[in-house]
């Protein structure tokens, strides 16, 4: 909980099984062939970096919808960190059915801790700024809801989680509605009477003009750093502001002193690297 | 073609079909609200960086599944290159249904092109060898397909898509089997007559014993560069060899180097960098 | 457009495939046994009392689904009222495709037009009153989407689409976290930046500790037209105010001349009266 | 049982997958903000005025849907009347859960109850003649099954579930056919061995056309009281007679008392009244 | 049209696409290796003995599933007889498509041609008698609606589609209930007003107990052509009578001049010999 | 397992569903009429003539399926054979869900006999030779891995699952590459490096292009047994021998005699004979 959203069971379980699909087929041939039948096992799940764990529970619902009597006993839950060496999970049952959901198990896990690892690095960075890290609609095609989960489990924020959940105004809004003025009293005849409004603008006067518009929140796209303490100082504090453009680890702790309220990141979820994570049968 | 496969065009359908449901859910209110009706207009797809394309097909049809009067004109198809600035596609069409489509459209080509830019730099590096790059299961669980054929695009070559796909004897194989020979022995009896059978071996002893038990190919797994070149030498060219685990652009070459047949990188899709590319409303 | 969403066209074609799925099974034994092979017909569709109309196009797309040879002109667009008698659409092609769509096309219209005319009735009746009469989540489960267009094209305006789109405090949530002030001083804490909080309340006392607490908007429930008028006065104007609870034709003028901003009916959706709509073969 | 039919399973957890779909969505922010974690509790569902209870088995599933580990005790089951005030279902376990699946387990709920009810009333105003009320095609897209056991939960019998089951030649027919005669004469020659073929008329001569034409039932379709009397006269028991087209609470007992054997009634479900049901948290 | 049923295009357009996914896979490597990009070519699909052609539209619905510019020219349509090396349809288009195509589009077509085939030598054999020839619920699971068409295609009626479709009572059905009479009652008075009641027997007790009990139809379940002869000459006309049970070519004829209405074979569908055709490249 | 694939528990389910929704629909209506509510029974399912059983686990799970609390016990397991009379399983529980799943059950269980016990007669018709049976891709749409289980239980091998898996090049492919020289050298360079490479020729001739040409296995496709033998005796054990192509009991002795290592048999699955098993409730 605190998540701001929990998957629906059979969501989650719909996910697994297309990706299952996927990768398992018609059977796993060569682990039909080695093994005994009945054959059972024990293997770990070890992390071999540090890492922040996101996803153990999902790690955990592959196995079970390959057979439902494996055990896995989670040894590193969602949201702890985790050094090389440490076992995360550990998995018992048919050793066949180990083998076979093991590519699956560990594709969701190492995408889902590598989100959350990269998120807390941004988060620790910030520590001390009012500023939060979110992140953005820039995830993989039909993994969205865990993306957005693994940045929560890292310490971060969700940004919209589409284009149905908010009103973000952005430039190809305001060109087509000729000038934020408009757009903004647009939307406000249209369908905001419970949604906040977001405008993004890419300079000062872009800023001013939203604060005159009434947005809700000013999301400051791409401007320069010393631009950004100009528009915290010109909105003093009236409406969030919202960083977002090409952040990296490098520049957000200096962004956030701005004293920005929001900082958006797209690479937390476009750009992830798989943590190293492995199992082992013993 | 030679693309070693084709997609289904439902198969395709119903991946953009999840991707765009997650993303508009119940519509897109900022653009309604503010868009004339059937107010029209035009967009280009840009590279910001110097990329491989991929997916443009895929990019053009989440258009088509928003709405089907909508023209997507390709302007550098799957292979190209293209440079920063350079236009990858025209979109002309009702505007809300460009804004409605643009993020799905965009999430997929950068995955996709991400992935086919990163396959060309390593299929540079060992160019000269006979060493041919090969991806992994290490991909966006549901989107495999896609990210195969990413690196297929991007110069490599595509291993198994799936444990149904091709005989691969890895290491909890062989411990199960109690070794290399008697697993091979028990593959070759069961299942094997039309697959190759490949063995994951971590030692020049792995190597020969792999030689002795009939393995058609032989997985280097995580062994130094030294190692490999003996084994290189040990084969004489009687059958494949594969290097494998942790490889980068740093080290691919040295690799390619011992004289490998190829070299499988998981990164290729496990750790993908998104291409720069953005969506500009004219 | 204008709608605050527009239907995925695949979206709406699965819903229209389960209905059809649903009443044509196997097949249309009556029909096939008594048309000749290829007979050719034109049907229209007939209001048979003032109604306006909504979902027509979800009508046309019905008899797509069954023939995509079909061809069906729409008289009256959704939102132009009509009159008993008036045509709202014509349609020609293979008479077996016509029949075999007839009633799922009119179930879809009926419920759509009904929802659409009871709409357009709450709105006539507070008018020039500046309350807005808005939906619930009171819809026929796998009909929110097109309960909702209805409500829209009847001059209505939609509340929350579900749990995720926007934060309401209710009752057990203020039990839950012992009180408003903390419950929404959770939620401020925990999700809503980017989205607006709303308490519903059932006293005077209620809202002025809504209002004390930081809340965006206040439903007002069931609470009776004298309390809500204090409750107006209280409020001044500072923040929206929405009036909820067993709201009927009858009491609704009341209620709006209260000076609420927007007024929630669940029975727009809840108790749908079919709209009175027949086809009929020429 | 005696339901003449029963649901399959996996049918029924579709059903609830998709409108818990449509209503969670990635979630219930205001829930996840404001409960503590793994915070129980207790609910009871009451009946807010008479009623008869359906759906109660659906209410119960949608709970175990969103959360297996929740607790429903049913306290009226299906067909049983409830009064204001009576507690009909006791809901225990994860608060987040309850709250979750509340909304959608109600919508269910209420329209199956709503049409039960309405049912009952139908049939209670028959009592005493050999009238049988039934249902129509007129069902809410989708929900065509729930809609009829709804319907049987109140008393009353199922007409067909869809076109593939039975044969109802209706006016359109008859005009394509060129006559009752010609029509009935296909289908027997067609598809009816196993069929009875019922024939839709709107006057005495049409009931004695399709008497002569062998009918097995005939439908008088808008035919006046009188009109009904003589044509049951006129058939004299020979088959059965079904009386059809915009029958009323206020209309159906003099209707019942022309002799008729079975009355449907569209409104049943085509326009369901919700019955007034809540759920309130202890 | 005279079919009894059509199927919806949607509905046939999943069974195809499961069955190509199924089949293609992630693709066709040895097609796409060997042919030139955009290679076009031309094929013929012929049979290679005597057949009655049925599912010849399905045949087609493959290909443009598979690519929706390639062209089939139907030669023989449904319900017509081919021999030795007739042309059944001639494709044209990209011959990769044509490949990935072909195995998918000749299981479908040789599937049914074989039951419409088998179909029409029963049909044959009972020439001149009044029997109809009837399939059965033995169908390959998945596929009834197109094993229940080929049937029809091949002259034969069909039966239950399904448990939902029309009343059978049958041993088990008759033992629970303690009798004949008691099972008609029981349904009478449930369910059966627009259904006819077929009663299955085994004797001549069993059909006189069944005429008594007021069947509408007596199925007479694997029983000699002498108690056949008995049980036509008891019933003398007065209902249906339907012979069942292990029924073959060699045994068809002699039940037929029984003298019973229909006679069902579950070989039709439960053990279909495929109809030989293969498709050739030109 | 040993058996190259296992079925995912919810592909399995998935099949089973869709045979059941197909013959249930929305319910028995015989059964719901007769049965008392909770009345329970037992039935067992009984060879009743000799078989080979596979599928009973298929079996199994239908029950399941329609009512979890039904308990079935398997009597003969995959695998083993059983006689005329001889129970395969017993099932207790609510007699009306039994009755329900009693044909989908049935229909899977005695095609996949019908597969195992035909496989099994080729098999033991082979037996002291070194030819193995393998089954071909001409399966029932969308059952293609229960009939590939089958063949297996029956003593058959399973050659490819689908186009995907492995390379077969086919006459067309030879044509359309201008020889098997050139097929075989452009699959080398495009797609091979992990699949062996079949070759299907229909000549000596054919053979020693093929052996040239480095293919990895020949299909001997319509050969006659003296042409088969020549090429058994010039190809000498370097590669595998397929012989393929109307392939009969009759005739699959005397062409594994020639010495071929693997015969595949269409028929297996293409013309399946369903086992004769009859479910009894006692």
């Amino acid at each position: 909980m605190k998540d701001g959203f929990v998957l629906l069971p059979h969501y989650l379980r719909k996910l697994i099984q297309r990706a299952l699909e996927e990768d398992v087929g018609p059977g796993d041939a060569t682990t039909a062939a080695v093994l005994r039948v009945g054959q059972t096992g024990r293997a770990v799940t070890l992390a071999k970096a540090g890492i922040v764990v996101a996803g153990i529970d999902v790690f955990r619902e592959v196995f079970l919808a390959v057979d439902p009597e494996i055990v896995v006993t989670v040894c590193r839950d969602n949201g702890e960190e985790a050094g090389n060496g440490d076992i995360l999970a550990e998995i018992s049952g048919r050793l066949a059915s180990i083998l076979m959901a093991e590519r699956v198990a560990l594709n969701f896990l190492q995408r889902m801790c590598g989100i959350a690892t990269a998120t807390s690095k941004y988060v620790a960075e910030v520590k001390g700024t009012k500023a939060r890290i979110l992140d953005t609609r820039k995830t993989a095609p039909g993994l969205r809801l865990l993306d957005k989960l693994a940045v929560r489990t890292g310490g971060g924020g969700n940004h919209r989680f589409g284009l149905y959940h908010g009103i973000l105004v952005k430039d190809n809004h305001i060109a087509a509605a000729g000038g934020i003025a408009s757009a903004v009293a647009l939307i406000r005849e249209g369908v905001s009477y419970m949604q906040k409004v977001e405008v993004e603008v890419n300079s000062i006067e872009g800023v001013e003009e939203a604060l005159r518009a009434g947005a809700d929140i000013v999301m400051l796209d791409n401007m320069s750093v010393s631009e950004m303490k100009k528009a915290v100082s010109l909105v003093g504090g009236r409406i969030p502001l919202e960083a977002s453009g090409n952040i990296t680890l490098t520049t957000v702790r200096e962004i956030a002193e701005t004293g920005v309220d929001f900082i958006s990141v797209g690479a937390l979820t476009h750009s992830v690297i798989a943590a190293d994570i492995s199992l082992k049968v013993e």
